[in-house]
C-alpha cells in the first residue's frame, strides 16, 4: 500500500505485516522545525527504529514474541520544513489513508517534535487523552506559533478531548490556570505514583489516545530530548501504568514523541525502543484490543 | 538604545560601543527551524561569542586591535519558532532600526541559518552578493517551503542582486539551469583559487553584501554545520579574497552563517569567530569604508 | 555598579536588576585549576547560565516567576591562572564590596571548583557552613595545595564555621579523623534521608551557609563534574532539604559549584539550573528573609 | 613473574604486589569480538584503571585503604582477533598459571566482552555461578558462534556449576525454557530486591565465581555497554548483595565485563571502577577469605 | 528477490530498481569483529547510507542526477559474529548469487571492515586489485587471524590477482619486503599525485577490483574509522584518480570500507557517502561500463 | 631507576629500556593548571602513548623499527596543583637526574601544558629553541602569571636561548614587539614553507631544543586543545622540518605539548603519536646523535 506522503526509511528488522492487515502500524515523524531547547528530534524515528536491534523481540514479562506480531511500519513523513501544522495535516491525512483501510489499526508514531500528536488525535478523534510529559504543553502560542510542541495539549483540548497528564514538572502561571479551569487533571513529578495515575485516569471516557514525550523520564536516562528535566519518572513507574491503561481503556493510539539526539544507541532512542516493545507487548498480553 | 526584536544574550568581551556609534554591528540570528540535514543552528551566535574567548583580539596579519574598534554587540533576534519568513522580516527591520540612526554601520549577521541572509538584503539592498557557500540555494522552494535555507539565494537574486558564488559543490539540475539562464556566476570548490574570484567579483556593482555560510570549509575544519560537505575551502583561502574584496568594493553588510552543535569551542565555532576578527581586521586596514 | 574582579559575560535571559537592589546577586568563578580528575568547570558558570534557557521562569511548586524577583547577574570573576587562593581572594572582595551597597543582597556562586566556595565564605563568615557533595574536601593539603578544591572545607572549619555534610561517599582515613576530632557531622549517600538531615542541621547556629558541590547527585545525572561518582542523591531529595533549611535557617550565601562540561545543555548543567531556580523560588516563598 | 599471554598496560597506580604474593590478582581482558550493538568494550580495561585515579583507594564504608592491600596486576591478556573461545583459553591458561603459582589468589578478570568469563570458570571450576546481568546469556549460539557473549552463562552451566541471575530483563523463550529445564533461577530488575537475592544464593555451593556485566545497572548509570538495557539496577543494590554474598559464601573469583566506550571518566568506567574498589574492600572487611 | 545471508536495513532513499536489473548493486557488510584500534564499523553501512540524505542526487561535476539510474540496494549481510572468513564467504556467496542473475551489475560493497573485500574479490576473479588505504594489509597473519582486516592484501595477492596500493603511510618491514618479492607497487601518502596513480595502474590487466579504505584520508577527514592516520589524502585526489580509473580501465566491483563511529551524519561518514555517489556518476559518464 | 617526582602509568607497549641506557626517554607531564581556553592538557600524556597502540612501530620513511630502539619511559611528573613554576621545577629536577646518570638521553616530554617546556630546557641549557606553535607565548604575564603557558617563550629568552618559531598566527602587538626587539624571528602559518625553516634555524647555535605545540595544526587535524586555532600547519609540513632540523643540528630535547580531550584514539592524540614515531626514526636515522 501506497500512501501520499511517507517515504521508505530505515524499518524494524523482523518480518513486517502490511499496513492492511496490521494490528499496529509504526509512522514516523521527523519533524523538529519548532524545538525550543535542544535540536535534533528530526533523527528520532531513525534513532527509535535502530535501537530496536540493541533488544530482544521477546518481551520476558509477557512470554511474547514482538516479532511474531502483525506489524507494520510505514516510513517516515516527508515533513514541511518549519511547519509544524502542514506536517501535522500529513500525519492526520496518512493516519485517515491507513484507517480507511484498516480500521482496528493502532497507530504509533515515533517523533519528533510534540506538535505532531496533534495531527494523530484529530485523525482518531479519542475521546481522552492520556499524556506522560515533563512539560503541561498548553501554552496558547509559543514563540508566535500556536502549533508549537508547546501548546499541543492546549490544541487537543481545545477539541473536546478529555486530559490527564503525568510527570509535569515544568509549566506557566498561564498553563495552570488553563488546566485548571478546563478540568485538566495533572500530577507533578515529585508527588507521582502509581494510585495517582488510576485516581485520575480512571473516569476518562474511552477511547484513550497514548502519548510519551520522552522528557518524562529523568534527564539522566534521556540526556538528548529537546527539554531535558532533572527529577523525572522511572522506566517501570511509566510501563506500570501503561499496563493498567491498557488492561483498563480501550487504546486508539499511541506515540513516543521528542526523541532526538545523532548518536546510535544513545540512552534516550535505547529507552525509546524498549518503551516500544512493551506497550506492543502489553497490548497483547493484557490489552482491550 | 532598544531594538523591537532583539534581546540580550553573550556578548563579545571585550569594551563595546553604542549601535549609534559603532562601525561593526554584530546580531545575532539563533534560527534553524527549516535546517535540511542536521540540526542545531540555533545555538550558533552564542558558540561563535564563546569562541572568541580563544583568541586575542589583536590580528597579527594586520597589526590591529579588534578590541580598540567602535563594535556593538545588539544581541540575537527573537525567532518565530519555525518561520524563516518572519524571522527574517524581523532581522530587516532591526537592521532598518539600526540604519536610521547609524547609516553608516556595517551589520554582521551571526547564524543561524542562511535562510536569514534574506532579511539584512531586504533591508541593506547591496547591489551585488558574493557568496562563500558548499551549496548554490537557488532552489525555487525546499520541503515546501520558498523561504527554506536553501532557497536563499534564488530570493536574493528576484530582488534584483547580482550574484557570485565560490566553493560550491553541491546543487540540483534545476539550480544549475537557474544560474544559467539568470547569469550567475559561480566556481565549483574543485575549480576555485583565487583568479577565479577576482575574475567573477570584479564586474560586480557596489556595494556588496558578502556571505560565508560556514560550510564552503572543508567538512573536517567545519564538522558542525547544518549539511557538512567534503572537498571544501581551506582557511586561507577565504581569508584572501575577503581582503581583496574589502580592498576593492565598498561592503554593505556582512554574515557567517550555519555555524551549528552544542560544544563550546567547536571547530566551526573557532573556524567562525576567527573570520569575524580577520573580516573586521580587513575592513579597517584595507576596507573602502 | 562597577566591580574590580568582573567582567560581563553570558547573563540569564530575563529582566535583572542593579546588584544594589537585588534580592539574589549571581556570580561566576570559572576557575578549574585544581580539578584533580576531569577538567572543565571554568565553563560551569557560561554552561549553568545557558541552561536557564531550559527553564520556564515560573516554578510550578511555589507558584512563583522567578523572573519577577529582584535578581542580579554581575558577571564572571576575572581569575588568577592556577591559582584558587588568589581567585577566592576576588571572590571574597567582590562579595565584600558587594554587602557594602547591598547588606541585604543573599550571594550565588556559580562555579567553578569548590576551592572557590572559601572566598564567600571568608566575606559573609555565617555560623555554619551546610555542604551537600560526595566528597569531604577536608584535607588538609592536596597535590602541595592547601587551597586546592579537596581541603575547602577544612579551610573552612578552621575558620570556625560550623559544619553538616551529606551525601558523601569518597574521603581519606584523615579526613574522616578530622571530622571526628572538630565535631564535623557527615551523612553517607548510602545513609541519607530527610531525617538524617534535619537532625544534624537543626541544632546548627545561624546564618548558614548552603554550598551544593553537584557531584552529590549520582553521576548519571551529573556526567560531566570534575570528580563523578556512583551512588549519589537524586533531585527531588537535594530540594527537600534545602526547602526546609530555608524555612527554618537564615541563609547567608548560597552556591553551585564544580558544573562542568564544554556541551551546552549537558546534564548536569541542566540539573545546576534548575537547582538554581528552586532555590531562589524556595526562598522567596518559604525562606526566611 | 611473567605470564605468556598478558603484556603490560596501564596499572592501578598505587604500589603494587607480585602475583606469586597477592590476596587479589587483576587481569585485563580487551576482547570484543563478538559484541552484538555498541562495540567498544577492547577500551574497557584501560577505562577502568584510568578511572580508579578519580577514586580515593579509602573506602569509607569499610574504613580500610585499598592501596594497602597485596593486589596485583598482571596486565592484560593479547587476545585472538574475533575468537572468544581462542582468547578465552588464554584467560583459562593464565589463571592455570597464577594458580600453580598463588592457589590463594583471587584473580579478577576486567573486560571485554562478557563471554571471557568463560575462561575464568573454567580454570577457577567453582561450584557455583552468582552473575547480575542484564541479560540471560543462555543461548545455545548466537551469530553461528557457541562461544558469543550472549551465551556463556549456558557454556557455564554445562559444566556442572550451579547458577543464579540478578538484573535480568532481556532473554528469549529458548533461553527461558533452557533455565527451567536446568533449574537455573534467575531475578527480573522489575522483582529485584535483596530479599530475592538471598533467597537464590542462600542454597548454592561454595565457592562462587561472581560475574558483574556492567550492563545490570541501569542505563543511564552504564550508557557505554555493549547492550544497554533501561531499567536496571542501582549502584548500592550491587554493593549490599555483594556484601552479603563474600561474607557468607567462599569466593573462587570475580569480574566486572562489558565495560565499553572511549572517553576517559565516562560513567561506565567510573561505575566499575568503584565496584571494584568495594568488591576487594568487603573481601577485606567482611569476606570468607 | 531473495538473498540467502542478507536482511533488510536502511536504505538509500531515492526509487530504488530491482537486483536483477540494476547496473549498481549495494550490499552492507557490517562486520567489525577484528578491527585492531577503534571499533564501531560495524555501523558503516547505517551510517553511509543515512549520509545519503545530507547529499544532492544529482552530482554537479557529470550533470548527472543518482536517483534516475538503476541502483539496487540489498541490505546487510548477516554476519558471523567474530568470524572474518565465514563471514566474508557469505559476502562472496551473495555476490555469487547476484552475478548468476544479472552479469553485468557492479557490486558495491559498503563496510565494515576491510576484510570483507576478500569476499567480494573471490566473487569476482578480477585480473587487477588498486587500492587507496593507509595501510599496506600485507600481513601474512595479525592477531593470530590470516583474515583479519590487516591482512586483506595479502590474501588478495595469493589469489594471483595484481595489486597497486595509494595513500599508504603505515606498515611492516615484513609487508615491505613481500610487497617488493610480489611485484605489488605502492606510492606512500607523502609522494602521492595524480602522475604516480597514472603510473602504476595503466599497466594493470582489466577488470580491476577498486577498494577504498577510508583511512586512506587524512584523520581530520575520517576521525571516526577504525585506525585513522595523520597525513593522508585529500578528497579530490582521490576523486581524479577514481575519474582516471573508470574512464580507462573496465571496473569489476568496488567498495569503500572502514567506515566507523556511532553518529548519523559523522564527517567520515558523509565522506563516504559522497564518495559513493562520485564513483557512480563518473561510471555512469565517463566509465568503461 | 628511581626518579623523586615521577610515578608510573600507562606507558609504550613494546619492550622499553632502562633510563640509564636509553637514547631516548620519555616523561609526561599531565598538568593543565592554567590552560587558559579549553582544559583537559592533563590527560594529553595517557592519551599520546595509548595511541601509539594505533601505530606500527616501524616506520616506513626510515625503514626502522622503533620498538627495536633503547627507549625509556619513565611515567609521569607529579603535578603541583594550579602551580606551573613548581610543577616545572619538578620537571627540570627530574631531567637533571637523568642526565646525571645518562648524559646522552635525549628527553622527551609529552605534555599537558607548554609551560612545562620551561623545566626542560632550564635543565638542559641549549642554546636555541625551535618551537612550532600558534601562538607566540612571549607574554610577560598573563592572568596574572608569569609561568602560564603563554609565557613560556618568554621565560626561555630570558635565559639567553636563541628563539625561531613557525606556524604562528596568533599573538599580541606587546609579544610581536618583544620579539622585534630581542631578535626573536618567526614565521606566520600563512607564510611558511620548508625555505622560510631552513632561513631561520640555519645560522642557530646548537644544541636545538625542539618543541611542539600541537596546536601549530590546523584546527581540523588538532580539535582538542588548549587553544585550538584555524589555519594551521599540515602533518607533512613539520615532519620535513624536523627531519632537516635533525640533520642540520645537535638536539638537546624535544617535547610534544597542549595535547588534550578525553576520548582515547582522538585526532590530536592519534597525530602526536605519529609525531613522535616520526621524531625519533628521524633521529636514528639522519640525526646528529
Ligand atoms: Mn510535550
Ligand atoms: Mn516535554
Ligand atoms: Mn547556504
Ligand atoms: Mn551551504
Ligand atoms: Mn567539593
Ligand atoms: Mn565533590
Ligand atoms: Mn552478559
Ligand atoms: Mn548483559
Ligand atoms: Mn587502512
Ligand atoms: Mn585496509
Ligand atoms: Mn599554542
Ligand atoms: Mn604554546
Amino acid at each position: 500500500m501506497e500512501f501520499l506522503y511517507t517515504y521508505e526509511t530505515l524499518k524494524l528488522e523482523f518480518p513486517l505485516a502490511e499496513p492492511e492487515e496490521a494490528r499496529y502500524v509504526i509512522l514516523g515523524v521527523p519533524f523538529d522545525g519548532t524545538t525550543s531547547y535542544k535540536a535534533g528530534a528530526r533523527f528520532g524515528p531513525t534513532l527509535i527504529r535502530q535501537a530496536t536491534l540493541n533488544l530482544e523481540s521477546y518481551v520476558l514479562d509477557y512470554d511474547l514474541d514482538i516479532a511474531e506480531l502483525p506489524i507494520a511500519d510505514i516510513g517516515d513523513i516527508a515533513v514541511v520544513a518549519g511547519d509544524p501544522r502542514k506536517t501535522a495535516d500529513r500525519v492526520r491525512e496518512t493516519i485517515e489513508e491507513l484507517k480507511r483501510v484498516n480500521p482496528n489499526a493502532i497507530p504509533i508514531l515515533l517523533g519528533g517534535e510534540h506538535s505532531q500528536t496533534l495531527g494523530a488525535v484529530e485523525a482518531l478523534r479519542p475521546k481522552s487523552y492520556v499524556v506522560f510529559d515533563a512539560h503541561l504543553d498548553l501554552r496558547d502560542s509559543y514563540e508566535d506559533n500556536p502549533y508549537n510542541h508547546a501548546c499541543v495539549a492546549r490544541r487537543i483540548a481545545e477539541l473536546g478531548v478529555r486530559e490527564a497528564m503525568f510527570g509535569i514538572r515544568s509549566g506557566t502561571r498561564e498553563e495552570v490556570e488553563f488546566a485548571e479551569k478546563g478540568g485538566i487533571r495533572w500530577v507533578h513529578a515529585r508527588d507521582y505514583d502509581f494510585d495517582s495515575f488510576v485516581e485520575l485516569v480512571e473516569p476518562l471516557p474511552e477511547p484513550v489516545y497514548l502519548s510519551v514525550d520522552i522528557d518524562v523520564f529523568d534527564l539522566a536516562i534521556v540526556p538528548t530530548t529537546g527539554t531535558p528535566e532533572a527529577g523525572g519518572l522511572g522506566f517501570w513507574e511509566v510501563i506500570e501504568a501503561i499496563e493498567w491503561l491498557v488492561e483498563n481503556k480501550r487504546i486508539a493510539g499511541f506515540d513516543i514523541m521528542e526523541v532526538a539526539g545523532e548518536t546510535l544507541g544513545n540512552p534516550t532512542a535505547l529507552t525509546a525502543a524498549k518503551l516500544l516493545f512493551y506497550f506492543i507487548g502489553a497490548m497483547e498480553k493484557m490489552g482491550k484490543l
